[in-house]
């Protein structure tokens, strides 16, 4: 892990450091209270897709969960996003939102269930799970912060990434989901589901134009987590209330404090 | 308002009162923290079915709302329950918890559709809602807790007077409901919530044996109000999780601190 810089703003530190997985270089940023406990937990933050590791609901979340909880949040650009999009890339992305039918928000509707996606996003998904793994080996290289334990949050995308990732990775003690759901025609997604053992807060919108309010509900009856708890909320997609913001923070601060 | 008794316990101050309504006693308890603010705002607990103003969770909430955020509880023993049983009342009710199928965690099966107890309900409801009216006539008399604003948690019976409730009184500014469900059969139940504009936080159990999960979504969905959030929980009708109340609190400190 290459520091790239470090910059604290009231009481965040914000260290911009890039992790190498397999010769790629993987940009992330860890926030970290400024006089930070012996050791502390540590919450990974999924975005979701054309997102980055910086928009602003990462940022905040990360900034929030430091201040509340003293933990530390790290954040990683998944595969094919931010700092990882070429310029072609990244017109090529702005067009294609450009010209999905916008949802009542204004936000693209990604077509979940076109295939040719579908097996982009397992590519991704897997790609993405390879490196949250390579970064909690290297959490775990640092006394301050390698005990854990260790939380992820991620809606939408960070969802589909997220699945896999619990449902294979013992060192996350708990994570938030949400904006996902189980569709008939991928099994994979239930057997992923029902395989999850941390417990889980997941957040839904009631009005999410890219799915089925049934669906959505199916993904959290199928998690095989003890604890389940779902938050469903009225509005489109993009249009999750702050305050589950605060929810998700109290929920790490009931699963990972020491 | 009579005082009954006072006595204060680690910082929290617990008034026995009773209140005159129509000619009837009231009892009820008001919980304060024991160095108020100047003016603070009260929350008013309806206790569930066979409960009474200060069982387990309703003292444990009553509690935490004013440990936690500053604020005043009230809490009444409801129609017909508390210390408002003859008797044979008492023994009625025993002999009618125990004659009905258990549900998975022992809980009485109280057949919600059985016409009969649908009228006593009702009336019961009726009577619950002139109540609390009266209640919050006589909180405002006193400058400490009179300028409110005042909020309401109830879940199933609770939410059965409390729908009511909340339709016809402005007074109250937030409300916890739950454990309710939306009877076909009951159209006025889908009007009262339809005409409900207050922030509402719903408690729903997955597996409740009284009511289909369909109608309990039924119920949340058919609310009038901008801002409604439903939390939902694997297991039965009497096993809300304890961070529910938690999340009660931290939704009152949201809606209610002035």
């Amino acid at each position: 892990v290459l520091t790239v810089s470090e910059e604290t703003e009231r009481g965040v530190v914000e260290r911009r450091f890039d992790l190498e997985v397999g010769g790629e270089r993987v940009p992330g940023i860890h926030w970290l209270p400024e006089e930070p406990a012996a050791a502390h937990p540590t919450v990974l933050i999924g975005h979701g897709g054309t997102q980055h590791k910086r928009v602003p609901n990462v940022l905040g979340l990360g900034r929030m969960i430091v201040r509340h909880c003293g933990f530390g949040a790290v954040a990683l650009d998944a595969p094919g996003h931010g700092e990882r999009m070429t310029d072609e890339e990244r017109e090529a992305q702005r067009a294609l939102i450009a010209g999905r039918t916008a949802g009542p928000d204004g936000a693209p509707r990604l077509a979940a269930s076109d295939p040719e996606r579908r097996r982009r996003m397992a590519g991704a998904a897997a790609q993405a799970v390879t490196e949250w793994k390579a970064l909690l080996d290297s959490l775990q290289l640092d006394d301050r912060w390698g005990n854990g334990p260790f939380g992820y949050w991620g809606v939408s995308m960070g969802t589909a990434f997220g699945l896999p990732l619990l449902a294979s990775e013992p060192r996350i003690k708990a994570g938030v989901l949400g904006l996902g759901a189980l569709r008939e025609e991928d099994p994979r997604g239930r057997q992923l589901a029902e395989s999850i053992r941390q417990p889980i807060l997941f957040i839904f919108q009631w009005d999410d134009e890219l799915m089925t309010r049934e669906a959505g509900l199916a993904l959290w009856d199928a998690l095989g987590s003890e604890e389940k708890t779902m938050h469903i909320n009225p509005g489109p997609h993009v249009g999750v209330p702050r305050f589950e913001l605060e929810a998700s923070v109290a929920f790490f601060k009931r699963h990972l404090s020491n």
